[in-house]
């Protein structure tokens, strides 16, 4: 029944043998009820010489599906390939949206054809969305939906859809329009067909239609379908006219990539949007090298605050052994409330005006944190550290220690917990705020409270 | 037209004043309008009190889509203000995986009062979800979808959807089933408008249909719609027989879901489903105390590996200043390397026979990172930390630590980048190896190449 029952290395091997033998018949029945992004899978992993011999056997919507899946350095290679008539057709069979995702990935020349080819609608259509800002919501949306004037019947409606659905990417809600296109409610598919035939729009739309506007964030538009349960929203410029629909698949896409980009920034990378195995070496280095870079020199300030108490150290040489538990902690302290906190801003649960309440809780979770590290270490010190391996520690450091572990906690959960929505409120992205930042600077600050408490207890 | 243009603020506000004055007409409708998470949200922001006042105000089927939306301290009190007959009409109001999420978050008398309200199919019905365990596909599945035969025409099956699709969550994607419920195909809403009336279930149908199994991991499910742009999925039992559907809201709260827990194991955090915000101090520290403890207690390695280099460090003081650039710089490149890996681990895009392939290509980038950072840091230090601040640096010392550098960040990249896979394969979850746990891991290895350089070349 389904093809999940074979392997993709079983399908993989069966097409090679098919296409080196020339058996297409077999090859083209081996993959025709395989979905689209899996044929896309099994072309890359092929022989590249036989991408457009496997893309040249496909049913053509079927090839367009595949090809929408393909890397974009695989459809640069078919495109080249293509003869005109082969692209127009292609081109004719994709949805509008995923055209423009494939002519952003494409060189100029290769741009300058596709443009060339399309209808002269199409390449007005595509003009028209590639105009729109990077990361805004009108370069995901797609122009391709079924709009209803207010003043129809169910009778007109179905008759439209039956006319026009077939290219449509999706026929599941509809909007509804006045004479000058402005979005006035939207009506359901399940609407339509329970109502009677000579309802009007006017009676059966729903007029509280949450909607989108061009130049908002795509991240904020696709987090609107998440809080809504939404399967499609409408675009709209600012006098209110309906100029396009964003679908959820496009906003499930922008959600994993802001996830993702997050991520990356938490952990110190410049984001890409490739996946792993397909980013060459050099980009690799590129989007880790620049935070290492300032890291590394911002690490500067912990050298020269321990040059500074070199003669403390000198004179109290185990005090040294606890340098890395201690800023460690205080780092571990930093990254739970920093990525806490992100995330909460990421999914809206957090604003600034909540600044004062996370504080509050952090300052909180932060003193019995810090206490019960504090009591542990104690005992940790005094029984494993002194008894077990003999390390020359004295009440008094041992009083150092957890007293500045007390402190770190403290500085660290509320440097952690402020900086991201500080970051948030000044126009930064919180995310780049995150754990390796965050540590560099309460790696000072751990360091300067044990050289304080070393000094006054200690006498150093 | 569309509330967007009121803030929450401002409907908070006017709502507060209706209820206080009882001016409920009014009240009900400033809101009868708005979404229903959105009602919930304001419902939630309103005085405790009146939480009940406003639930009666809301038409019954929006009642029930609100109900859904509120925290789950909320729906209880509700609940328990119920009369038999409301709590009745609310249960038949709401979808079934819906009732299931509710009942999951409500203590045991609670939930048998609902069961005993609940009519004997829906209870059949929930109690048949309930049984499977937390984080399985069954579990998230609803069982109210509209089935058709494989011997149906066009005009049966929407007349069934006209009779049965009310009840129904989506419609969008109708499964085919012969007469032992095993699942066939599917055919759209689309497919069915667009075809003659007369043709058969058997002729449209396209057999190519991708389920899940009952027992399939829910996160495994989650990513499936997001590989091939599905709005709902059939599940499937053992012997292939259709006994649910899944949609793409609830796959997105997975995917959401799953995420932020990954973060939050990235942090060391236990993970929570609840949000910050609702987040008691005491949960919030359990969540996170586990792992600092560990951490701190895992710290004695590195702690004991300086003790054991004392005299070393006491004839070359100034080594200790540069102990923390790195372990950071170390902590930071192995973070790097396991966040991206853990993320491509999630998106399928890295799996285990990769191993080879990511680490041949993070032990390229690590040399090429190594050799920028050790040569930067060299200049760093002649020119910055011995000419500029005097610190007694020679070239020996520079060359110990820029070597220290280009080892370190070499065996970073590869604990990074090969755990999480190793966790994996295991069976373990790999972002609980991410960066706390390597930097440990890290911090020791570095340290011990310090020291051996620092033998080695100063002859200590």
């Amino acid at each position: 029944m389904t093809y999940q029952k074979e392997s993709f290395e079983n399908l993989i091997e069966r097409m090679e043998t098919y296409l080196s033998e020339k058996r297409y018949v077999e090859a083209r029945e081996t993959i025709i009820d395989v979905e689209p992004v899996d044929i896309a899978f099994i072309m890359e992993s092929l022989p590249e010489d036989t991408i457009p011999i496997v893309f040249r056997l496909l049913p053509k919507e079927l090839a367009a599906e595949v090809f929408v899946e393909l890397e974009a350095d695989s459809q640069e290679d078919l495109i080249k390939g293509f003869s005109k008539s082969e692209l127009k057709e292609v081109l004719d069979e994709l949805y509008l949206d995923d055209a423009v995702d494939i002519i952003e990935e494409m060189p100029a020349n290769v741009v300058r054809r596709i443009l060339a080819t399309a209808d002269p609608e199409t390449r007005t259509n595509i003009n028209n969305i590639l105009q729109y800002p990077e990361d805004s919501t009108g370069s995901i949306m797609t122009t391709e939906y079924i709009d209803l004037k207010i003043t129809m019947t169910v009778e007109d409606a179905l008759k439209k859809i039956r006319r026009v659905g077939q290219d449509m990417e999706t026929i599941n809600v509809m909007y509804v329009v006045d004479a000058d296109r402005h979005l006035l409610g939207y009506v359901s598919i399940r609407t339509l067909l329970l109502a009677d035939e000579n309802d009007t729009m006017e009676e059966l739309m729903d007029s509280a239609v949450i909607s989108a506007s061009t130049l908002d964030d795509q991240e904020e538009t696709a987090r609107k379908f998440e809080k809504y349960d939404f399967l499609t929203m409408p675009v709209v410029d600012k006098e209110n006219r309906l100029v396009g629909i964003v679908t959820i698949d496009d906003a499930l896409d922008v959600l994993v990539e802001e996830t993702t980009e997050d991520i990356e920034k938490m952990a110190a990378i410049t984001p890409s949007y490739k996946p792993y195995l397909n980013t060459g070496i050099l980009e690799t280095v590129k989007s880790r090298i620049p935070w290492l870079l300032l890291l590394m020199v911002s690490a500067t300030f912990t050298g020269q605050i321990i040059s500074s108490f070199e003669d403390a150290l000198a004179a109290q040489t185990i005090l040294t052994a606890y340098i890395p538990m201690l800023m460690d902690t205080g780092g571990n302290c930093g990254s739970q409330a920093s990525v806490t906190v992100i995330r909460g801003i990421s999914l809206n649960e957090i604003t600034m005006k909540d600044l004062a309440k996370v504080i509050w809780k952090e300052m909180r979770v932060a003193v019995i944190v810090g206490a019960i590290l504090a009591v542990c270490n104690f005992a940790k010190l005094m029984l494993v550290d002194k008894m077990l391996f003999h390390n020359p520690i004295t009440i008094s450091v041992a009083a150092v220690i957890c007293l500045t572990l007390v402190f770190t906690v403290f500085a660290a959960k509320l440097v952690g917990c402020t900086l991201p929505i500080l970051a948030k409120a000044l126009g930064f992205d919180p995310a780049v705020m995150a754990s390796p930042f965050i540590t560099t600077i309460v790696d000072a600050i751990s360091l300067l409270i044990y050289f304080q408490f070393a000094q006054l207890l200690l006498h150093l």
